[in-house]
């Protein structure tokens, strides 16, 4: 039990008889999901370049009047490859090459959308406050390296690519922001979409970086889905995961960069309860591994300065509109996963538990537009 | 493994390792909470009666300049205890027998707010869409038999009852509704909160009886703290749990009844989320057993007329605003679960995360406003 543990799963699957294993995953992850198998070619690609590989199946009821709309969703989850004190160019080229192996196995797969963790070119410097040299991470969404690197890709290899990158926004005076970029099959960028709520928490010290994202929450119409990006700390906020249902998203992904100590026991809970209570598939990515800098920092906690970030603990998965989900790739390795769903699953949770018709939005407008009158007082009765 | 299972900690208690165990449980539950010790003759009580008796302790840090704010909270799950082919007096007067044991139980154990479960005076009827005999179960909030009762109980052992009931509305042309009343310490009638989101799920027939509640989302300033309740499938509603956390609820109950085919996976993810997300305690209540009507009705879904509810699985649980969470109590057995918090956890939580002050309340009243006129569009880009 030294180190990191690898994941409750593991712990489950080694200890407990199957009877109970069975009733057990029952409770923490609803609904049996069926195991995908992948060709050769690509687990012993996932073996050479030392990544997890893991693929599950989410079925939807037969109907007579819509044909299934079965799509192959993907997470990926890495570590940072050079040390932090290479030259940014170089850092960003050694993880550039490393997700094209990634990518090159999804595609194997028959992935046909895959979103990168946050802030995917990077190490995650915010811890540091400092601009210098991470503000030369920065690119442009639309026109930057890594768009023209991914939309290659994507084109290639006729997938959807989403790219949370650290943008530079060029025509709105040089600003940084916390952006995903969506690259469409056909290697267009579709649009950009950017994180709505910026943590101040421990380590997080993304307000120094970058404000509060004004796309509001709009939805992308791919030619697999209807697709929306939840960013990281945007997870927290059950209003924010509701208005991408409410522009009608099928799947929205959740790059995130989180670690062990802070936030690790609401993992499995957040973008679950989004899946849920929206009635689509979420797939939450969270950023594995160590990262250490050059110089020291303080986390606001009045401890000691140190130079590394604590443990991002990976555990990235898919959940379904029905509660069930996946189990998480590793806490401690790079990997990909998988989800082939049918769409058709949204419309039928819908159907069956009826939280959209019973949402009452018209009311939740009005309290709202009272909360923020200056005359406004809570409803406290005494 | 025949039958219903006990519960999952019980499964992971007996076969884990100790130091597996450990961690596990930091994965699933968040920090360690403490295990309280009651007084022998509530113990014994418990035992006499044969209901489970569990209580955990959740701590805060000392502030100079508030005070704690120690609190003792406590759920109530429950069978019915008579047939549901009994008078409808004698079926009602036999779970008030029973609840004023646990009650005396609460007592001995210094609980301050006590919450019992949904409808707590009669069997989930509302499967069968008859309105006789189950309508004679309603009665006023105000003025009736069973806030009567527990006035008396709540005074005698200076504790806060919050009692959700079917309601007979006087005042409003005699219509039913789902209702908690919350009677003071006191004795006195606090007032009442309706259930907001009203299920047309399976066997949760209830819209055929009340109509969804027009009382907001009202918060009660009681002597031990700010408390709300939130009813059983507005757990479902994360933007209803929000507004409870904007009028200031340091506290809130979620009365429940629900049966595992349906909606056990969702059960340790929604009132935890909603802790979360809105700093706030949460103390989840589900029915538990298995009630057989007279007269057969149907589900809903194809199969075969029949005249039980299915089992309703208790594992009623306390969750905290940090995301530490107690185990659930058992999924077949009577119980009363108490947490002694601190409500100064809710404010710390607040400055450590900052999910109110990120929470940019004025962007989702437009947002909601603008989904509410004729003219509304998703944000939809192709």
């Amino acid at each position: 039990m030294a180190g990191e543990v690898e994941s409750i799963e593991k712990f489950l699957d080694e200890y407990m008889p199957s009877a109970e294993l069975k009733e057990v995953k029952r409770l923490l992850y609803g609904k049996e999901i069926r195991l995908l198998e992948f060709p050769a070619e690509a687990e012993e690609l996932a073996k050479e370049k030392d990544f997890e590989l893991k693929g599950y199946g989410c079925d939807a009821a037969r109907e007579s009047s819509r044909l299934p709309k079965i799509v192959r969703i993907a997470g990926v989850q890495n570590k940072i490859v050079l040390p932090t004190s290479a030259p940014v160019a170089e850092q960003r080229d050694a993880i550039w090459a490393k997700i094209s192996e990634i990518i090159r196995c999804a595609a194997i797969c028959g992935v046909n959308i895959l979103c990168l963790q946050e802030a995917w070119t990077m190490p995650f410097a915010f811890c540091t406050r400092e601009k210098k040299p991470w503000a030369e991470f920065a690119e442009s969404a639309e026109r930057g390296p890594t768009t023209k690197f991914l939309q290659q890709l994507a084109q290639q290899y006729n997938m959807v690519i989403v790219s949370p990158i650290l943008e530079r926004d060029e025509d709105h005076g040089d600003i940084l922001a916390n952006t995903a970029v969506i690259i469409s099959n056909t290697g267009d960028v579709m649009g950009k979409t950017c994180k709505n709520h910026i943590p101040r928490v421990g380590d997080f010290n993304e307000s120094t970086y970058y404000m509060e994202g004004n796309t509001g929450h709009r939805v992308f119409q791919t030619q697999f889905g209807k697709i929306a990006v939840n960013i990281c700390y945007g997870r927290h906020h059950p209003q924010n995961w509701m208005m991408y249902g409410v522009n009608g998203a099928e799947i929205v992904f959740n790059p995130s960069a989180t670690v062990g100590a802070l936030s690790e026991p609401l993992w499995p809970i957040e973008a679950r309860n989004a899946a849920i209570a929206n009635s689509y598939f979420v797939c939450g990515i969270n950023r594995v591994g160590t990262e250490t800098f050059p110089n020291e920092f303080t986390s606001g906690d009045g401890k000691p300065a140190h130079k590394d970030f604590g443990h991002f603990y990976g555990s990235s998965y898919v959940a379904a509109p029905d509660g069930s989900r996946t189990p998480g790739l590793s806490r401690t390795r790079d990997g990909i996963i998988i989800a082939e769903v049918d769409l058709n699953l949204c419309r039928q949770v819908k159907d069956h538990w009826g939280f959209r018709m019973t949402q009452r939005l018209d009311l939740y407008a009005e309290e709202l537009a009272d909360v923020n009158k200056p005359s406004w007082k809570p409803n406290i009765i005494n």
